[in-house]
């Protein structure tokens, strides 16, 4: 049966690891041969952005193209959000088809991958302005807004890969956009640190440690702030830079981000972004957003913030080993060096 | 009081997430300044290793130096174990102080961190033969037993990083172990998991899994076995070509592995390691021994074994979000391609 899904239709599979439960996607859409897996992948840096660069050029007439196009005017668009052309969750049917091989457990990876582009081919996040920002900002609460209610999809992961080490494969600015079937590991770990925190302090984990960011730990974390959204370096950063922006009130989801919020929200994620890029001198980094899911289900315990990470450091065999991770500096010591930019 | 640790002893630190409740480890021993995270690190190849690589020659006459030597006879020596000079976990005290800010948690890093140094610089595993590997797996085994019964010990890590992007600092063969007071998040995923399979179906999963590949699936992701050790690529393979050596029997505690079964894991890892050698030209990996616990409780049901990682892709945003892995190659795939190594 597995076999069939496969070599008919080429689509990708999620598979759970038997132990863990884990899921991995294998997508083999995207896949090389084998023996390609030994040259190192450059990113190919177009010579003349204008013309040969796909996401300066991305085919208007092509529907595919056209998800969402912002100030679409003769030639003058801002941003625009496409499909993914190697997409890692595949558009087809509505609810994926399981599989199942011996012990193992599989099924089919349904969803949607887009990709956010901004207009400039060299200008990126540190170089924006909060409205500009505050636009990419726009398209993410717009597509998580007309994905979330698909049958397939129960969680949408947004995120931004910035340079090569980070996994950026195209240089031109862009985020990515994907509506997935499953609630991840790392997602569910934080729904349910969430949930028990708030079953024995009837408050929100993320408010309790916002308030003492805020006041009692006298904002030695802090990097920046204004009336609704603040930026700060987490107690137990896993990278050196590592940094976090989050409304100040209590919010679980972000698709109901007010217009007024996402120019606080562009301007929080502008300035930390910026500042790293200061501080660091252009460091390939991620970010990605981390809200409650779109299952049908509530999360009013859960509050939605942006996590971003430099690549100051390299995981090596002890952190794939364990989960842990290790950091030579000092979140209050980067917080200090951030708060200089 | 937090403070008063630091200042003191500049002592690392284990600190823990409030929402997730896992743990990071702030490792100020090792710190950079600030400003020093923008240069990007290279590995130095020394010009002469002879006389310039730490690893070739280690103060003889430094005791940090003589934790083990093997054929210690007149500059003979084939394996020697070392205190690691940048300790992540540091050697004061039993039991490790803990300390709070506010709603948060933490912990001294108290524990081992030893480099075990194989004596050629430039003879890695894809190069050694089994009994070459089979000592690395005898002193493996001999620090295990040395450290397992330390108080402020409750897990032994044992890993290897090949090549810079695998994390490795310094070009000389060499394997790491920390012995650490906490169960890592991962190593308790896998422990849970088999847990729970064995109480719902009375066997160990991992058992489960090899008879599988090794009968109903017709080896088609296995790469290698012997009388004792079985080489294959996982069914959810996270990265493309990963591998995990393991026992055939149920072995729990690889403390416990006799003389002949190490000739024949030594003889798996050096062909697994070799076969990803020459199907990828020599890439970086990292590879870990995942083991029982050594916290004084018993783990019948978990099953040792190796998981090797070689370093085909690039984990971007969405994994550092969710915690999913994207592989772009079947392990079937991948298996038949390492079997004509």
């Amino acid at each position: 049966m597995e076999e069939n899904i496969k070599k008919q239709s080429k689509i990708s599979e999620l598979r759970q690891d038997l132990v863990t439960g884990d899921w991995v996607v294998i997508a083999t859409g995207r896949s090389k041969r084998p023996k390609e897996f030994a040259k190192s992948e450059e990113i190919k840096e177009p010579e003349n952005p204008e013309t040969e660069c796909p996401f300066c050029n991305p085919a208007e007439n092509e529907p595919e193209n056209r998800l969402l196009v912002y100030n679409d005017n003769q030639d003058e668009w801002t941003l625009r959000v496409i499909h993914n052309k190697y997409p890692a969750f595949d558009r087809k049917g509505e609810a994926p088809q399981h599989f199942e091989e011996g012990p193992y457990f599989g099924m089919e990876s349904i969803g949607y991958h887009e990709v956010i582009i901004t207009r400039d081919h060299r200008n990126q996040i540190a170089n924006l302005n909060k409205v500009e920002v505050a636009e990419i900002l726009d398209a993410y609460q717009e597509r998580y807004v007309d994905l979330m209610n698909k049958k397939s999809v129960n969680y949408i992961e947004i995120f931004h890969n910035h340079g090569r080490e980070s996994g950026a494969s195209i240089v031109h600015p862009h985020s990515q956009l994907m509506a997935i079937p499953v609630i991840s590991p790392y997602v569910k770990s934080e729904l349910d640190g969430a949930e028990n925190y708030h079953r024995t302090s009837q408050t929100c984990v993320y408010c309790t440690m916002l308030e003492w960011e805020l006041g009692g730990a006298k904002k030695k974390r802090v990097i920046f702030e204004n009336d609704d959204f603040v930026a700060f370096c987490p107690f137990a950063s896993r990278v050196a830079f590592e940094v976090w922006v989050a409304p100040k009130k209590h919010k679980p989801y972000f698709e109901r981000i007010t217009r007024e919020e996402k120019v606080s929200a562009g301007e929080a994620l502008q300035v930390a972004v910026g500042k790293i890029y200061k501080a660091l001198n252009n460091p390939p980094y991620n970010f990605y957003l981390h809200t409650s899911p779109c299952d049908g289900r509530d999360y009013p315990y859960y509050h939605w913030h942006i996590e971003i990470l430099p690549r100051t450091s390299v995981w090596a065999g002890f952190e794939l080993s364990t989960g842990i991770e290790i950091s030579t500096l000092e979140p209050e010591e980067a917080a200090e060096f951030l708060r200089e930019q």
